[in-house]
């Protein structure tokens, strides 16, 4: 065991860390889907640095470029001064990305994390607008600043800013309140009763689906009519792809197959590739209404992550890459289908899409079990929801068939000693 | 002209964007305290990346490990699992700064930014006291998140929020209403008269150089006497040392030669050594009461910064390292002062301390021509205050001799060319 | 036409005036249910001052008293000092509302004013639970002071605040969003909910028939759910009491029918009894943790008031009382609903309960009409709702046979001149 | 002794009542200056209702015409319908009061309280502005409600709020720091600066003369400078004369000396005259923007107040009755000057002016005695400041030279008593 190691950690760092705690180990290497830990163990990361790792770890490609570019002493701080590199980066990704796909964003570079571009989002549609009011919905998660705390749903976080939470309103997400219900109407007939209470907002934001809050995937349906509300009434439609984008869900954007053009998109995480600090906030060029500086931050110029950001989209260059992501989404979902209907002691259904899917039981307690025999068994998976119910799979969306059916393996594996440990028996038994 | 790359600037990039429109080049490759464009142009860098390398650039034994590491397919993220990377860093922190000064810190690493470790010390003194309001101080700088921001002074800043920024209390600064008034005295006034609308704070956060703000250098017998007031009325201190800090002013902290021991201390900026993503907040162990997770990140476990922070931190092993800074300090206030009495009609006075100096010229602007003269001539360098009255110097603190020599040609040149252009008479001659 | 007299308001008081447009006239004399103007034009008062009014104007015993504790040179203006007309309304409050409805309650003076009371009660609530968060619902209506605006749903009258209005939500009413949908699962859903971004507030707070929100009556059972959603989750529950309490809906406090016990009641408008200026909050006994002073006002000890108050009670003392305001109260529903069934033109249908009903008219400016003209027609009635969609008799609930007849003659003939001005047809012609 | 009388109190009324603990007597008649408990035992008032009866108890020629408009059956509650009664008022107060000060408000008829005025003007201020700030000054008292709370200094007071009190600065009254610094030289100080983190208020709140805060009277020069700051800043000039206007300080607005002339000013306690509910908002006509009905409330129509208030201003037809205020305010402050003097060992000094006078004395606990022990002989007399350290005099300003006199004598000894019970020394001998 690590002991030397864990107990500095113990020693010298806040209580508030978490990861350490689920995952005792000391990690030193790891490549693509793989991780070791310093007594040499083998890990299957199917975390994926909590969607920071699309293309897997220290892809060679990045790996490559980054290690030049640093060997021929290139740029690595600038701010918002202009460097090859950035440029470079710009192009590419207009080329690649946003023609493609009939966008047309400006891109503008907050400081390197996902509740920078968030609060820039937030900063940005609500002084285009005027209004002050943010719409957000349940169990939505959008970081840890106080801007961002204001939009997140779990109460935990929020009760850590020490003070109250203002100028938003909580609305429900799809299927919050049961199936029957539309959720969205609901959210409309506040907007269309003067006496409601509830003015019309500066923005709307939303991730498509909700990784933190239990890999809630919304119907492309709702979140078309989200769309239809926004332009309706005005209002800003911000989109958080920070976890779902770049390609998580199966395509470069998380909102493409709902076919909308969101006002503003928010992306970290993957953007950078090799999981270098990167954010960017893309804002529709009529609502590009800064005044120079009017946000800025020192590391809003990585270029280190521009160079890896750049290479990672290669990968989207060829039309086949998106095609691969979602033939093995596809057998993702077999695969949890398969464990659903094979183990109903674990009173299980399906969540998300893509690359973003996962088990929710309703047996308390079962899916964190699942996640530490899954370590145990030589495997990184999370939890997610309020209640942990979830155990999620956030495989590199690179990853290749054999690492897949590797990580089915430790899954069921990790399942079925879950269900051993607390004893489950299937309800047809039972009853 | 490198028109071509500019062009994707103008066409891609948000409007926020700054530095790009006073440094109008694309910058390729640096080292040192020396940076060039892609035509092969030179320039002396007293910018340091707002002081995020003070370093300097692409420093060649982080470089070396840095390459090594990646090279070696060392863990590159890892949010907050225990990696070797994290703990080498941890133990050397305590050992080469923490415990040869006598203190005595929890470290958490929130996000990678400024901003990210100033919102986690706030909602921290929130939480441990339960109290809400924070006192921060006139021309403060705390970064561009909400709770960030409404402790930051700027107005143009502060409206860019979109929403009233509340739970905070701004005091004068040391000197703020000029010398003979003691804006602590009116600050205790506050807090002992219960009907002075201003509750006990939660805490008082500051500075002890105020760069954005204009450069200004509290006194260490205000900062002391801040530190008594805190004690006094049980507030906690937060030194946002994400500027001043690692070494800017001379010492590592700060705060050292006010003989003080803030309860929380915000680091970034230089922290991570190679310009690379790093923040820390330093804890007093008795006020690290975080639940796991409470604030948590994606990039908080940024390894490369690990990597190049733990071989920045050699330089503070050998003493001869700090008297070196401020030796060469000594140089730079002389200079400055030489330029001052040589040059009265820039009717300047000196600002500052360490490696954080400047002249603020009561000419309008005049300091702003300086700057616009010394990129002409080779030089990068910024103004600082609310009306950029300030021209101030940040060299790499390990610039040699003849580094700071030719800088301080560049700045006379330019100095001389900003009074020839503005056709500035001394009073001693038109009087 | 009194000339003079409204070119003496138009000159001189500020354009927020509200009623005197809708109501041009110069008021002089009032008894009961009638009211003259300075022309001698008599007028059906169906009106009572908002609610203010509820025994008619200028009661003959309550004017008896009124003058011999004046011409007695009684106390006028006390404060919260003791008098002895104070001791007899707590003593006659206590023993005729209170006791015999098994009701403990503290009194409160607050400042004699509808906002008042609801500020108080919010304080308390807040200060007890050390919560911020208040629930109110959709078209509630609570006063105009900001804390009492927060918690008011009418856009305009929010927008009036010119600040942000924050630490409450706003949850729907009953049959807010249709008959289908149970509102209360809908709020239960989002209490019990770790990540909804909804916590569990100090107090919800509620009409139990809003009267500005256009005459909406809660049903019993829902009533009844709030009440145990409140006691499951530990949640003050405030009935504002102010415009529906007083005999207005048929008893004297209009949640008795719904059998519960607020925690906390608001009392102002007719409690004094003759329109004069007062308020009380009716508090739990062990809630009641006030500091002395804690909050104050010049005008809680308003005498006057407390004579007729008292005398007021007198009423509540005979069972038959309130047996006879509810046999109109069924008088006022059935001749209500004639006219909805003689006139469908009218597109209408009923509202309320008790003394506190009106008819709601699908046909937009509909109900503006009538009230004008009931106006021209000798009759003093007011719309409600957001869109004034509603027109509502609020006769003085001692009103006699005679005067109830009179008065829905004039309706009567109000809506026939409404409905021949606007040209309506009956559907069942023109389909 | 009246126990069954104190005992209702004690049993029913919330602890949240205050005056009845420090005079412990039941009252049931007064007139003029004087007052009667249930025993019959007479008290000198120089409390004055708080500077609601600024023209004593039951004024014989009110007291007349009031009884007169009752027995007629005169409109008593008219919300802002047009009554005779207030047309009156309305054409007297310009005449009498308005024109010959050169002043032209429109009159605005908030709630009948302070609380009322006072949010009625800071609601118009921030709608005419769009700002959301207010400055407002230590030790500052506008009311209990959230807006005007806001304002408010008292620590006490404010925490009773519940919530965070925001979109206030509290800035430093006249002297709060000592006569050598310039308090509006620091205000003007964090205007000009633009990183102070105080934007430009929608308006300034202040009282001339602070009744609650401890009698401190501002001087002439200082209002006329806030003035000039609002003027030249273009902020909006809020004087709260709710206790000091009416003639209390010696001219019908306490502001007359100081030669200025707010853009809106607050009046309420005595402008009923009678010490019934009646609150005004004096609005300069170009700021008049109001929508109709934008703020409103139940009892903004009190006509008995009108009808009082309308016989009160009769006083001020009479330019002697001005004159005679001031001469007895010169008595009162020689009086208490030669208390001041003859009574070393009270370590007092003045405050105040007109009939707001008082002495701070420096003792703690010797002013609640001085109080105690004039109830004791007599008198009614009240503390003022956050310690309690001033004892105040509020006569009516009506008072004849028997009454002062009187009142006179009974302070004497009730200083002399509490010098006594406190066993003071003079320093003269104790040193």
């Amino acid at each position: 065991m690590t002991n030397k190691d864990l107990q500095i950690i113990e020693e010298h760092e806040s209580c508030v860390r978490s990861y350490v705690r689920s995952f005792p180990a000391v990690f030193t290497k790891a490549r693509g889907y793989k991780i070791w830990d310093d007594e040499g163990k083998e890990y299957i990361d199917f975390f994926s640095g909590a969607g920071a790792l699309n293309y897997g770890h220290n892809e060679p490609n990045m790996k490559k470029k980054l290690v030049e570019y640093i060997l021929d002493d290139g740029i690595t701080h600038s701010l918002d001064k202009a460097t090859k590199a950035k440029t470079e980066f710009l192009e590419k990704f207009s080329d690649v990305i946003l023609k493609p796909r009939n966008l047309d964003y400006k891109v503008m570079f907050p400081g390197p994390t996902g509740t920078n571009t968030v609060e820039s989002a937030l900063k940005l549609a609500r002084k285009v607008t005027g209004r002050t009011e943010v719409i957000s919905f349940t169990n939505g998660f959008h970081g840890m600043t106080i801007g961002s705390l204001s939009v997140t749903g779990n109460s935990m976080k929020r009760n850590g800013a020490g003070i109250p939470l203002n100028h938003t309103v909580t609305m429900p997400y799809d299927n919050f309140t049961g199936e029957d219900m539309e959720t969205l109407d609901y959210l409309e007939r506040f907007l269309e009763d003067n006496g409601s209470g509830v003015s019309v907002p500066a923005a709307i934001i939303l991730e498509t689906v909700q990784g933190e809050g239990g890999i809630n995937a919304a119907r492309f349906e709702w979140l078309k009519k989200v769309d239809e509300i926004c332009k309706r009434w005005d209002i800003i439609l911000i989109i958080d792809d920070v976890q779902a984008g770049v390609g998580r869900t199966g395509t470069f954007f998380s909102f493409e197959p709902a076919n909308i053009k969101p006002d503003i998109v928010c992306l970290s995480k993957s953007i950078g590739g090799y999981g270098l600090p990167l954010a960017l906030t893309l804002i529709r060029p009529e609502l590009d209404q800064w005044k120079p500086g009017e946000h800025n931050g020192t590391f809003r110029g990585n270029n280190h992550a521009f160079i890896t950001a750049t290479e990672a989209l290669s990968y989207w260059e060829d039309p086949k890459f998106e095609k691969s992501i979602q033939d093995k989404s596809d057998r993702i979902t077999k695969f949890l289908q398969e464990m659903i209907n094979k183990y109903p002691e674990m009173k299980a259904h399906l969540k998300g899409r893509g690359f973003m899917q996962g088990i929710s039981s309703d047996v308390e307690g079962f899916s964190e079990k699942v996640c530490e025999h899954a370590f145990t068994n030589g495997m990184i998976m999370e939890t997610a929801g309020g209640q942990d119910q979830v155990f999620k799979l956030f495989p590199p969306i690179n990853i290749d068939e054999e690492g897949l059916e590797k990580g089915f393996e430790l899954i069921e594996k990790s399942i079925k000693d879950a269900i051993k440990q607390m004893n489950l028996k299937s309800d047809t038994v039972t009853n």
